[in-house]
């Protein structure tokens, strides 16, 4: 077997994380998995959503969307056809909860961080790129926090980040671009935390169903490539 | 540990699965998984989406919604706020996702098989019994079509269930109930075909981190649960 | 002339009331006349929409559906396009006016009560059988209220039913079930206490004017239906 | 008793139809019941609804919509609200339905009229006048296709008006004002053929049920007063 | 070159102010400019959006509209589209800006005035003509204030009017009907104060671009249409 | 006076336009304007608008989004929200009509060409840049179409360039920031050829009416600030 791209099976895209991409919010993360390029800011506002009023806790949350032509045809711009489709809505939802396991929100105060992950530019793994791009921006956010006195303590728990992996002509592969992600037989995201727990499994066949065997490889894969997303985003955060 | 249903960890609740529920679809199924009960309805029509019009192949897709006042306190009607929430789409991209899966959709010639699943009643894994339900209802529809002559072979791979299964009080268990599943420390769902191939594998960390034993674990409860649960349907449908 | 259904002109389809239907409503009850099948749940909450606010006065409102495969051909779902129907606003706002006249408001206090009429399946006359069976699910409602003691005096005024009367083939019936209502010439929808009082007639010519003797000829008929009617809510309520 | 207009009860306000009173339209009718004011146009479209394609027949349909000042305090406009409520639906749909008892469908041939009923000024009664005005209007486009020679045949089967009824302290009445209407016991719309025939009773019990007896009265009430209307539509269309 | 009118080019259509045209309204015009015929209501409501609460200051607002039939073939009703178009937002933002210019908000205390700019007939210039008769109503309804002893000071700065200009068959005109918008090569609408001032210039080339030449020939040609409105606008104030 | 960036009256922010800046589509661009930063990306899609259907002509149309995050505090995303603000649609369609000011639609040939226009940062002028980057993402689709031999003649008829002017502090500048804009006493945009002919004119006075002088002088430096951009593009396109 041979990737499209010639890489091993075990082989991450080059990933690259550039902070302070935007001068506006309070974090902002330009990430790039290979050719999937997504802007990832987040904003720090006073307040927390009605179900939280008066908890003394705060709350993370995400939205998600494509630039129309991020992709290979144009699609439809979400806000022109009045709302957003369901694969935005459950990537939105996916990055949110992904991101509120990296926080204890109680360390936060009634504040929300709203992290917006927009792709400029899809080539497979959006929703991974834009997890593992997020959690940077929003621990640039926790420390504008700190900077301005905000918080009484650290609310970051551990790091989060995310990868793709499949069964790719019958093999486990890790990190999925698009020619591959448009016909492998199975497609898993998976995101863990910096300490090595699952935080989400999703796992789809496409094709044909996958055994048990071909998950455990699967996760194998993912448990190698989350540690090597986490070593980079550790060096981005080290360059201040 | 106790469960608070009294169960045991590997135990499903009791499944009951009503054929011809209703009258005028092709295939009609009342499915209950304890005190969560949904209906399921298959519809046949001719035609096929855009994307698939020409191509002699047909098309399964599911919808899914809850009456306002299947749970405990009632929620606004997604009709009346005018749109469908995040929730409700994930899940019936799930199911159709699911019972796509189930049929080879060359076979089926060009037909949309549209299964509404509607919840009449909740107490956690509306979405495994939905599923569950919807394979019957879907095979019926299929056999209303053989009884037609309007299908050459039969288009059905093999049958799809599934379970959800969890991290409850630190041990793994299966099938979680709602008391249950609004505490669980991790909530997993699963969907499998009649032959043992995974389909769908969906799981999330609501309070803490999985770790890969507790994941080989919980796959390992959602086997057992459904091999009881594609029982249950061979035997509604074995009664004609 | 014959009736499809062999039925007498002032003859009512076999109804049936179960109450207790779903177990977390405070008033549950499916409804059946003949095949017309209806979940009616009246829900208790607290407060009032912001014209009563303030003003001692409780409310009483309906919504209404029907599952997508209730009928004869599958209609698209509400929630999936977006947006209630005519149809569908317009029997919620009968439904809603016709129980606001069993219940003296003031007695209610500061409490919404809503009553949800999903149609599982339907055979002519959903929205006759709807008020029916809401109108016992909302006696179960206010039941509920008065043993929490939060009411200090009962705010039934007196119960509620609706039946439809017609002229088909030139003779006027009552309860027209699908197959009469379609070819119907002109079809009536009757809501009446159980004091013999009318709250709603809405008479329409379907296919020719009626004339003033037709209309007195079907008024006679919902009399005797309604009367029939009340006495089967009373039999159910009376089963405690 | 003493209306507040000082009329007698069966007095209907001063009416005025005023044809050609905009330029584009087909028809074009201000109608006036006293204060009341719609502006009715009738457009006439090649083509009918996807229900009606290919059989021949012609559609008749009707919108109505009030100027946000219409009122006497400003009503949020239903286009900037992003739909349009029940009430307005209700009304549409009830004028649409009158007007397609005025016409013979099958001699109009694969046509639409639509009749827009918009209210520039209310004061009672907006759907009754509308109805009436509309019919004229509805008339004068059936002329202008006439004059085309469009038509083969007359496809109007009589003229149709509309008039409210109701118990206003304890007596029946006609045509109420809005100083009637919101503080009337029963309210009830009737709409008639020029013929005598009724085309649609829509009665409404606000305050107190109403009796057989007062039904009866009502409905004497409206046949006097739909006769006074035809007269004044009459008038109309012989000016020419 | 002749104009399809026979106008001159700095000629205006006949313009006519009717105040109090309906009779809820604080401020009530019905403007014409030739056979384009809109109703300008102006209404008052206390309170302001909420940027401005508490900061003592008021707020002028409007919203535009056009019934279905007040062009030459039927326009889908906004209501029933759901939304506003693209063109609506875009009058009805300059309006309300336009008319911000004519009143000092600070003195108006916190207060809204809407002022909903009707059309009902339709012949070019809808925008310019809702304008001039929106100031209009507005003077109305703050004299409405005035006399109700609201207002510590008048807060009319100046009265504001707008006119169209442009080129057609190559030379600069005045105030185009439809028959001269449709086929121009370029439109421009001014709004300007009766001092004399700029408040917007929006010009579009709808065929060739225009140069500074003609910019010039169509600023004077505005100024002088202005100068007339003015004197319109303020013999119609003078009848009181 | 001194401008809040030290630039001089008749100054550009300096101005950057990055081609094929993202991969897919056939034209795109990021434009910079200082710190307002827009990706503006072409796409060529086969047929038109239903207007247009077989009439040999092709379309140019944009859209315009400003991401979340690209402004001082976060706005919601319009998505989200359901439709697209009046703001938004007013620039879309500027931008549309300029670019189509560009091309000859007829040598164009049943064709459309959308250009999106994502601001990812904004400091004012983002309507200018959108426009002055976007013609060049558009000449490189033209240039794409031509080099697939899809093109019998050549259809840009010029260039296109748009700037902003204003009265800031009593005196007329060019390409107004956002520290100026949002204090400016008057705010005009000016679309231009490279010819030098006017396409749009949008001038606004937020806070004094402008006179005709501040008009001419206003209109100089636009051209002035034209001519600048105009190089620019050019420069850019040179380089292949």
């Amino acid at each position: 077997m041979a990737r499209p791209s010639g890489r091993r099976a075990e082989q991450l895209r080059p990933v690259k994380i550039t902070r302070h991409y935007t001068v506006h919010a309070e974090g902002s993360v330009l990430v790039e998995f290979g050719d999937t390029k997504v802007i990832c800011t987040a904003s720090v506002e006073p307040g927390v959503p009605r179900f939280l009023r008066g908890s003394g806790q705060g709350w993370v949350t995400a939205e998600y969307g494509m630039l129309p032509r991020s992709t290979g045809s144009r699609m439809g711009r979400e806000a022109a056809r009045g709302k957003q489709g369901g694969r935005t809505q459950e990537i939105q939802r996916l990055i949110g909860r992904s991101l509120r396991a990296a926080v204890d929100l109680k360390k936060l105060g009634e504040v929300t961080i709203t992290v917006d992950c927009d792709v400029i530019q899809a080539d497979g793994g959006t929703r991974t790129a834009a997890i593992t791009g997020a959690c940077v921006a929003l621990v640039d956010a926790l420390n504008h926090l700190q900077r301005k006195k905000s918080l009484k303590a650290d609310p970051l728990n551990c790091m989060v980040a995310a990868v793709s992996v499949g069964i790719y002509n019958g093999e486990p592969v890790l990190d999925l671009d698009y020619a591959e992600d448009s016909s492998a037989e199975t497609d898993m995201n998976v995101v863990m935390t910096s300490a090595g727990g699952f935080i989400e499994v999703q796992g789809t066949a496409e094709a044909a169903p996958f055994s048990a065997d071909e998950m455990t490889a699967m996760m194998a894969l993912a448990q190698k490539g989350i540690a090597d997303l986490v070593r980079v985003q550790q060096m981005a955060l080290a360059q201040g």
